[in-house]
């Protein structure tokens, strides 16, 4: 046991306080790191994208503390449970940090008596497993779901929710993707017919899920060697699972198939995709969709339609295997492996249910559907978009105000800057002037510069003296221009004027980094 | 000790987990709540509004990990070490949730080698405390943070944080505060010159720091009784913390006490107020300050100005003492003590350079000056303007779509709906529809209204037979007018004109409820 594993006692522990004075890690915990600067602002914009389209669609937001009763998580996310942080008994009550939105979202509405409910949620959930970090995986991240909740007629919500999910990714300037799409009792039904047993049916499921990152060959194998199925029932999910088309292609092909039309469950999902082909229709999504028997899932708790969105960008390099094989550390082979989905969800119709009875509540089932944008792998594509990216400013300056002279007599003008600027912010512009009495002009371009602010306005000695203002724009291209000289009270007019020019298109350096133009 | 305070064992753990699938309290963690419906609107439109404010004044984001290693908070926070948050040693390093956002911020630039930023910074905190929740006091809550780290001339950057200050709050349409302020440089002059060795600066500190809640008989026995100073040293300081007034007021007071401008230390600070005089009047907040000299702030890292904001609402009611005799459990007693500060801050010089240090960086000074909003006892006072929050929905839903129609072959629109509702979408434009395939009129306005939706596209059985749409008003007002039969191609720019018609004043409710309107 290292000394960092080391289990924490009282006195040690203030020994290490006392010591921490003299050396302390400048860091942040692993796994968690500081967002700044252009970063921020460009995560701050998809934020605001995927909340105006969440308002779009009638969604109400909802916030939920970071932290929850441990019982509340306790028996939701099954081997994963084991990545959960827990915090320390200080006396009351014993809490964890929330792994995921969906089940402190199904503790709300079971809570409050809610039946029904469009709600999204953009916020950090926290898990303890190895971070990856170029790739997006972290230990703190961000999702941004939206979930339906309440009894509807089949397939109504959850075609609602694929069309959020393409226009949530569109929306961002991200098109080459594609929804991989089952249905967890098509799926069911087919280890049925295969000749799997009920118990066994999660542990396949399990192993089916691994066909994204592993050939059959190896899944196979799980199956039959690890997971002790027949080498028949292996084949005949083998059979299956390599099916994926469009939702049509794929609907026919299985309704022509009298073991899945002869299945109950199988037929009951049949059924549904039947119904969501129309409505995809409707919502002109149906081109993004790929129907595939292979996606399984890792959550237990859903209970009908599942999907996530993969891109080209996002899937696993060819050699993801050989280059784990080479590398030494668990940490650097992780760097290898794709950043997985960028947006998934599904239906889970039982989850409220569960919390609704062991509190001793009268048990209603409040079936939900939904979808979570994993907000940090998405923001990885965007960033791609260098040429974009690199036009961005962290600050949204859009005044420098100045002063130019010299003299015995100058004094830099700094009281009459601030008002000047407090005029500024008053009319909702944001300004800047740098924190000195006395500035030379070239520090003060520079900082203007530096903010990426494109206009000025000069407070020149004499000019200012006899009640004038100079309002300049700024950038290579206006060196030569020398603005407009106005009265001190005309400063405000003549900035929105200018303002205006600088802002005619009326598309800002974000939304086209966003829509990818 | 009780159950609910025995330490975690593996074992009963284990038991407890399998025990809680039968039986799970349906609530938060103590002093956690959910927000949901509009007191999120309102939320968050506080901070788009404080955001916004952030950004005219040049700005920056950053965003922290909501953990931080915990020697990082080692030794900041004095005795309230105590009510810090630690996670769980579950191997790895040793964590704890931040207690506020100024520690992760010195951390930052220390970090980073900033020299410097102005930095904004809006997230939650977390503090094991006894919580108030009707007065705003809970264990996790947002503090809304603006900080400028940097050297720079004396009472610049100070004075703009005081701007932001009285600029935030009026922008919240908060307008009867005042802002205490007082110079630490001055305190301790004035201990100094009362004869308090230095040594004991900082406990006398924090009991003259009471005075906003106690008499100063109380604070007198305090000093003298508890901390052992003479009675001529209390009164010496009871003489100077009784002052308040303007700044001009008691800088002129102070200016003309010999043993103050004999002090180096309080001559130092009633310089600084000077300069400062100058610049508050360019700001025109002047009017907003209120120059007190009992104000002394807990927090120890704080070395120049130091102020708060309070309003009448915010400060604890007169028979608040009594109260608290009266009531049994400390729960119910500290729902009757003030909800404090609205708003406050300081300047502290030090604390990047303690980082820098202990971390055995090369050492520069960064000094840096900054102010918190306390959002939630800020929210309190915006949802006491009744009249204007009733007003507020949850949603932003503008249009709703419906299909009336009967007889055997009515199919009920709901593709239809979808399609048109898709369009909606994609003008940005949020709309909704109900998830049935026939629902009658009743049901479809009920949902419209639940959703405060002013304008209807109405698919008629007949009209859309003839590709005709009908846009309409919702509401009482309303109640007889038919709306526009329009083609279905035109119905984007039909629901265009109508909304530019309900919008025509450009504010909408909830700018009305934050200007306080």
């Amino acid at each position: 046991m290292s000394a960092e594993q080391a289990p924490a006692h009282p006195q040690q522990n203030a020994k290490k306080e006392k010591k921490s004075k003299l050396q302390v890690s400048l860091k942040t915990p692993k796994g968690t790191k500081d967002w700044a600067d252009t970063d921020m602002v460009i995560r701050e914009a998809i934020f605001s994208s995927l909340s105006q389209l969440f308002k779009k669609h009638g969604g109400v937001t909802i916030d939920t503390p970071v932290f929850e009763l441990r019982e509340i998580l306790a028996g939701k996310y099954g081997e994963d449970s084991k990545l959960i942080y827990d915090l320390k008994d200080q006396g009351g009550e014993l809490c964890s940090l929330r792994y995921d939105l969906t089940v402190p979202f199904a503790r709300f509405v079971a809570m409050n008596n809610i039946q029904n409910i469009k709600r999204y949620h953009i916020a950090k959930v926290y898990r303890r497993d190895q971070p990856a970090m170029t790739k997006g995986r972290m230990r703190e991240f961000y999702q941004c779901d939206f979930d339906i909740a309440g009894s509807y007629e089949s397939m109504v919500p959850d075609a609602e929710i694929l069309s959020i999910l393409v226009e949530g990714l569109t929306g961002l300037g991200i098109n080459d993707f594609k929804v991989k799409l089952n249905h967890r009792k098509i799926l069911d039904g087919i280890f049925q017919i295969s000749g799997v047993k009920d118990e066994d049916v999660r542990k396949i499921s399990s192993a089916v899920d691994k066909l994204d990152k592993s050939p059959w060959e190896v899944v196979r194998k799980e199956i039959t060697v690890e997971k002790g199925q027949s080498e028949e029932t292996a084949d005949k999910i083998g059979e299956y699972v390599k099916l994926n088309g469009t939702l049509k292609e794929i609907h026919t092909i299985l309704s022509q198939d009298s073991a899945i039309t002869g299945n109950e469950l199988a037929k009951q999902g049949l059924d549904e995709i039947a119904t969501l082909m129309e409505y995809a229709d409707a919502f002109g999504i149906s081109k993004f969709i790929s129907f595939d028997l292979s996606l399984a899932r890792g959550l237990d708790y859903y209970t009908g339609l599942i999907y996530e969105a993969v891109t080209e960008a996002s899937a696993p390099p060819e050699n993801a295997t050989e280059l784990k094989k080479k590398s030494k550390s668990t940490d650097d082979a992780s760097e290898y492996v794709g950043v997985g989905s960028i947006a998934a969800g599904g239906r889970y119709d039982n989850l409220v249910n569960m919390f609704a009875e062991a509190s001793g509540k009268k048990s209603s089932s409040i079936p939900c559907v939904g979808v979570s944008f994993g907000v940090e792998r998405i923001f990885s594509l965007i960033k791609q978009r260098t040429h974009l990216t690199n036009a961005i400013k962290p600050t949204a300056t859009q005044v420098f105000v100045m002063a130019f002279g010299g003299g015995k007599d100058w004094t830099g003008l700094l009281p009459e800057r601030m008002a000047i600027t407090k005029k500024l912010w008053e009319a909702g512009i944001e300004a800047e002037y740098v924190y000195k009495s006395k500035a030379n002009p070239r520090k003060q371009f520079d900082a203007a510069d530096k903010a990426g602010c494109p206009i000025a306005v000069i407070l020149g000695k004499e000019e200012f003296a006899e009640g004038k203002v100079r309002v300049k724009r700024l950038g290579q291209e206006f060196a030569n221009d020398d603005g407009e000289l106005v009265d001190s009270g005309d400063v405000i007019e003549a900035v929105k004027q200018k303002l205006s020019e600088v802002h005619k298109d009326g598309i800002n350096d974000v939304t086209r980094l966003l829509k990818g133009l």
